[in-house]
C-alpha cells in the first residue's frame, strides 16, 4: 500500500512551500526533488501567503527562526489552512529556547496544523511543557524503546487527539498517530543521527506525501517515514570503505531518487497498533 | 572559441559578488571555484556596495529575497554599474509573487543589467507580464521546442533589445541573444531538472565568464551555458548504478572542475542564428 | 598526544553553538558531527544567549553577517564568556568591508575571545589595520612561507599576547600561538583552497576540540588544525579519476568521520617553536 503513496507523489508532482532553516535547506530541496515533488522556499512576510497559495503543501520548520521569518510562517500558515492545503510543523529545538517553544505554541494556536513532526523531546515540550532537549537533538534520557513503547504510543495518541493532528515522533523507533491508530515503524539506521538534516528532510518529504495523498493523511505520513528510513538502510549498504557521513547524506537522497513504489512496498517495516 | 573563455576565467580568477538565495548558495560558491573564479557572498545593505567594488562581477538572484536583501541588491547593483562591472539578474520566481515580479522590475529600472538569465516563464513575466510560473520552475505549457524555436528566438531578441541586455533563456534548449544574434544551445541533460540550483549555478558561472571576458559578453554567456550543459552530460555519464540526484549534483560541479578549454571546445553544441 | 584530543571530542560530544554564514553552514554542521560533536545554529538576538547557555562552545563567523545577526553574535558572545565557555571568532572578510572590520573589532572589545582563527590577511587587518584581503581569501602577496616563517611566528605571538587569545593563522603553513609557544603545522593539501568552507569547517571543529579539552586550549586548537589538514590529505588520496572539488568536499568530511585518534596521532605533521 505504501508504495502507491510514493508513486502518487511522482504522478502529482506537488509543489511544496518550505519555510525552513538555512542549515539543511538544500538537502530538503533535493530530497523533495528525489521524491518527485517540487520545492519552493520563501520566507519573506510580504510574499509568504501568496507563494503558499500556488502550492499544495506547506512545511514550516523552526530550525533557524528569526523575528522576520516567524511573521512569514504565520502569514503562510494561516493562508495555507484557509486553502485547505496540507500544513506541517517541525518544531526544531522546541524546549531549547523560550523563543522556539513559544513560537511553536503560537503557531499551533493560530494555524492548527495537520501534522506535527519532531523528536520525542520536542513533542513532550509541546504536549506538556516537560520535555528537555539537548539542542536540536532529543535528550538521551528521552527515548522511545521497545520497553516504553506502549506508553509512548499512548502519549503520541493523546497529543494527536488534543487538537486533531497527525503526531509524528521520530527516533530509533518512529510513531505516526492520529489518536486512534498508530503506525510503529522500525526502518532506519543509527548512522542517520550522524548527519544533519534527516529530520528536516523527512518533514519536507512528509508534506509532499500528504499533499499528494490528502485523503489518506495518516498512511501518507507513515509512508514518508518508511521511505526515509528505508533510504537510510539502502544508503548505508551502499557506503564503500572509507566513506563517512557526508557521502552517506548523498546516498540517502540518492536512495529516495532511485526508490520505486515496489521497493518501498517491500522494504517498509511497520506495524499498526 | 568557447574553450578560450573558460581558460580566461582560470587565468583571471575573477572575484564574483553573489547576492543569492540560501538554498543553493553553497553550490554556487563551489561552482565558481570549479570554474577557477572566486566567490564572495554579502547581502547586508551596509556593506553590499563596498564589497561589490572589490569584485569584477555581480550576480543578483531573487531566490529567497527579503526586505533587507532587496536593499542590498539595489545598493550593490547601482555601484556595480557605476564601476562598469558585469552585472547579472537571475529573476527566480518572477511571476510567482508580486514581490518577486515587482522587485525584478524595480531592479531592472534602477540598475540596468548587462545580462538577465531565467527560464522562459520568468522572462515572459518580465517582458510582457504574461508568463505564468509554477513556483520556481517554468510552466510546463511554456517551453522552448524545435517547433516554436523561430518565434522564441524572436522573443528573446526583442527582450534583449528592449534595454540592451544579453537575454539568456534556459530550458531543454537554451537561447543567448543580444537582440541581433542568438546562440541556440543544445547541451545538457534532462536529469538537471531533478536537482535544485542548476539555474543558480549557471548564473554564477555566467557572471564569472562575462567578468573574465568583458569584450565578448554574448559569447562569454553562451560559453557559460555550454559549460554547464556539458557538465550535465559528463556528470550523467559518470553516474554509477544506484546513484541519484544528490550524487549527480556533485558530479556536475566536479565536471566543471575537471573540464579543460579543449573539452569545452569539443563538447559545446551550439549554432548561431 | 593530538589523537587523545579527538577521542575526547567523541567521548564528551560537546554541543557547539554556531552563528555562521549561510554559505557553508551545512558543511560546518556535518563536520562537527563527523568529529563527534553536536551542532546547533541560532542567530536571532531573542534567543542567542539562551541557546549558548545550553552549549559548551560558541563559534562566531562573520561570513554573511547582517545587522540582526551582529546583535545575535554580541548577545551570545557576552553570555558565552560569562559562562566561561570556549568562544571563537572567525573574522571572515575582515578588511574587505568596513562593516566586517569594525564588527570584528567591536566583538573583540565586547567579548574577549579565547580563540581567533583567520587567514593572514584577516589577522593582519585586526592586528594592525594594515592587511589587505581579496574578498574572503588571503591576499596572494600576504602569505606564510618557509622564508618569512620566523617573522610570521613572531607576528602571531604578538597578536596572541595583545589580549591573551589563541591566535590561529591558516594557509599553506598554519600557525597556532598563545604568545609563548607556537605550533607550526604542515598538514593539508593545495586542493583545499578549491572548495568553499574549509576555514569555516575548521573553526567549527576547533571550537569543538577546545570545548572538549578546555584545560589544553593551545594543543586542542593545534589538534583541530592537524585533523582538518590530515583530512585534506586523506580526501585527496581517495579522489578517483574525474572527481573534482564537490566530491573532494564530501571526502574531506568523510575523512574526519572515519579518522581515529591513532590516525591523527600518526598523520599530524607539526613542530613546536
Amino acid at each position: 500500500m505504501f508504495g502507491s503513496y510514493l508513486e502518487r507523489v511522482r504522478a502529482v508532482r506537488p509543489l511544496i512551500h518550505n519555510i525552513t532553516n538555512y542549515v539543511t535547506v538544500n538537502d530538503v530541496a533535493n530530497m523533495l526533488l528525489a521524491a518527485g515533488a517540487s520545492p519552493i522556499m520563501a520566507d519573506e512576510p510580504q510574499e509568504a501567503a501568496q507563494i503558499t497559495a500556488l502550492c499544495s503543501g506547506l512545511n514550516i520548520n523552526l530550525g533557524t527562526l528569526n523575528a522576520r521569518t516567524i511573521e512569514g510562517m504565520l502569514a503562510a500558515g494561516v493562508r495555507s489552512k484557509e486553502l485547505a492545503h496540507v500544513t506541517l510543523l517541525d518544531p526544531v529545538g522546541a524546549g531549547a529556547s523560550d523563543l522556539r517553544t513559544q513560537t511553536a505554541i503560537n503557531l499551533m494556536d493560530a494555524i492548527g496544523f495537520d501534522i506535527i513532526r519532531g523528536n520525542i523531546s520536542e513533542i513532550k515540550t509541546l504536549a506538556k511543557g516537560s520535555g528537555t532537549t539537548r539542542g536540536v537533538d532529543a535528550d538521551p534520557g528521552d527515548v522511545i524503546t521497545e520497553d516504553n513503547l506502549p506508553e509512548m504510543i499512548h502519549f503520541a495518541g493523546d497529543f494527536a487527539k488534543q487538537r486533531g493532528y497527525i503526531a509524528v515522533i521520530t527516533g530509533a523507533i518512529d510513531l505516526v498517530s492520529d489518536g486512534e491508530r498508530c503506525y510503529v515503524i522500525r526502518n532506519g539506521h543509527p548512522r542517520m543521527s550522524r548527519i544533519t538534516g534527516t529530520g528536516c528532510m523527512l518533514s519536507g518529504l512528509m508534506t509532499a506525501f500528504a499533499a499528494a495523498n490528502p485523503a489518506h493523511l495518516l498512511e501518507a505520513c507513515a509512508a514518508a517515514v518508511c521511505t526515509m528510513g528505508l533510504a537510510g538502510e539502502i544508503g548505508h549498504k551502499r557506503l564503500l570503505a572509507g566513506e563517512g557521513n557526508a557521502t552517506y547524506r548523498s546516498r540517502l537522497i540518492d536512495a529516495v531518487d532511485q526508490m520505486t513504489g515496489e521497493d518501498l512496498e517491500q522494504g517498509a517495516n511497520y506495524e499498526l497498533r
